[in-house]
């Protein structure tokens, strides 16, 4: 293990202990749907977003503890796009991770219900008075995920272009297509993991600025890295079935560009994403490590 | 007409314009969703609970305008339960007020996503400052949302009692059970409505909890008068198919109180929720003359 992740994996081991007390389990029917929602986000995920809410914070002298239920709501919301993108007549997959998809572990209406919730639950989170003591600022996270999580240049605009992209009369501009459905589908939820660091940290406008364009970069690089691992990754550590993509006849930037060129671009990209951050001197030296990682990981 | 029912017309009228100005169509693939939004939310309904919201605000001097983003993410989170309840995991129904259902319109992806789509606006439009200046009432309402929509007693967890109640083997307590369903799948969106309006009015404790009291005994009468609607009403002015509840097996107060002690019970709730009013004096006159409508409407 290299040291980011160690510091990772560390951060996730804190993160899902404190993740557990976020679902009591009621007792009546709707009890199933808890569990749902539980079982959907307590998935071995690797916590990459909750990591970087942490990280940025952090640049700002905020501890892990301020920053968690920023960074709970965030994992509960990019959990329940998995659970409906999972959904037959969205990406209809049975494993996530290894596991069972929610729907194939339960039933396709409590996992409609279980995204629901968990979406809806983000925000419940978001704006307790626990998550911050400044209203200002609670407002503006519930406001930023919206935006980010939304159907107007946010997560949902992604998925729909991701899903009819292939049914679209072959785009003009490929690239421009591509980098809107990276840009959107993988990439606002990591802008909003960075800017929120910085929100809770009160970050002047110039910082501000820096981590959105880092974050900009390692989601295109993250969604990249994906495209690939997609063509030649290990099915084992992955935990769910490859070459996708190509089957579907999906446009990603491999089918695009090729896999050798695919890697290069994703490789500037974090290159220009650990410049960025020089601003934060040595304190940022996870945040460039994490880049790193981020096109390295196996899974 | 009656004079509330004009009320609830001219309000109506007004609330459908200014809706329309939040829909700017995006022009990439992603206009599909944004129009299936649009489509659900513009479907004719009575805009019973943002008229809630204003006549509540307007009990303490908070004017249309003033409540109206309040109103409209209010309408767009309950515009989203039902798109996802007509859904065919779910409720599987082809007409809603007349018109077919958003995945008969359009498809079961774009659906499940418009859904997505108008739960995560909902939550966007009220955090923004355009919705009203103090942060600490927008923080409120978000999270007084979250908790009334979400999967802990919040709609969420109605929905899958709801679903599940036929399937729990026979409830030794079914007026509990009941009284639960109703509750939390129709009344806590009515209840969010009335105590937003409270809180938009700096209400004092005592209204506050007046406001609860009535929305909790109209939100249960209203869902009374569905059921015996379900049994007796009019398809065409329905604008759905009807005896969906006895044909399905389902447990609802008209199944296990029979129809007129149905009506005896929705007639006593009326006139407790009326007399909790008093304290208001004339200026809950509208509020009073609504508690009437909601069992006397055809629709």
């Amino acid at each position: 293990m290299t040291a980011v992740t160690e510091l990772l994996s560390g951060y996730s081991a804190y993160f899902n202990n404190e993740l557990n007390n976020f679902f009591p389990l009621p007792q009546g029917a709707e009890k199933k749907v808890v569990e749902a929602m539980r079982y959907s986000v307590m998935n071995g995920g690797k916590r990459l977003r909750p990591f970087l809410v942490a990280e940025t914070a952090g640049l700002f002298g905020i501890s892990r503890a301020q920053s968690l239920r920023t960074a709970v709501a965030l994992e509960m919301l990019h959990s329940y796009s998995l659970v409906h993108d999972d959904l037959p007549a969205m990406d209809n997959d049975d494993l996530r991770r290894g596991k069972p998809t929610c729907h194939r572990q339960f039933d396709e209406a409590t996992a409609i219900l279980a995204g629901d919730g968990l979406l809806t639950y983000a925000f419940e989170i978001l704006s307790d008075e626990k998550t911050f003591p400044d209203a200002d600022i609670r407002c503006r996270l519930v406001n930023m995920l919206g935006n980010a999580a939304g159907a107007f240049n946010g997560m949902i605009s992604g998925q729909m272009l991701d899903l009819y992209a292939e049914k679209i009369p072959c785009p003009k501009n490929p690239e421009q297509l591509i980098k809107n459905i990276e840009e959107m589908k993988t990439g606002r939820l990591i802008r909003f993991a960075c800017e929120a660091g910085a929100v809770l940290g009160r970050a002047a406008a110039r910082e501000f600025s820096a981590l959105t364009e880092y974050a900009r970069k390692i989601g295109v690089a993250f969604q990249i890295a994906d495209d690939i691992l997609d063509v030649e990754g290990d099915e084992k550590l992955m935990g769910k079935a490859l070459q996708k993509d190509k089957n579907q006849g999906k446009v990603t930037f491999v089918t695009v560009y090729g896999l050798e060129n695919a890697k290069k671009i994703a490789e500037e990209l974090i290159n220009s994403a650990k410049n960025i951050l020089e601003i934060f001197g040595s304190k940022a030296g996870s945040l460039k490590d994490l880049a790193d990682y981020v096109i390295n990981r196996k899974n």
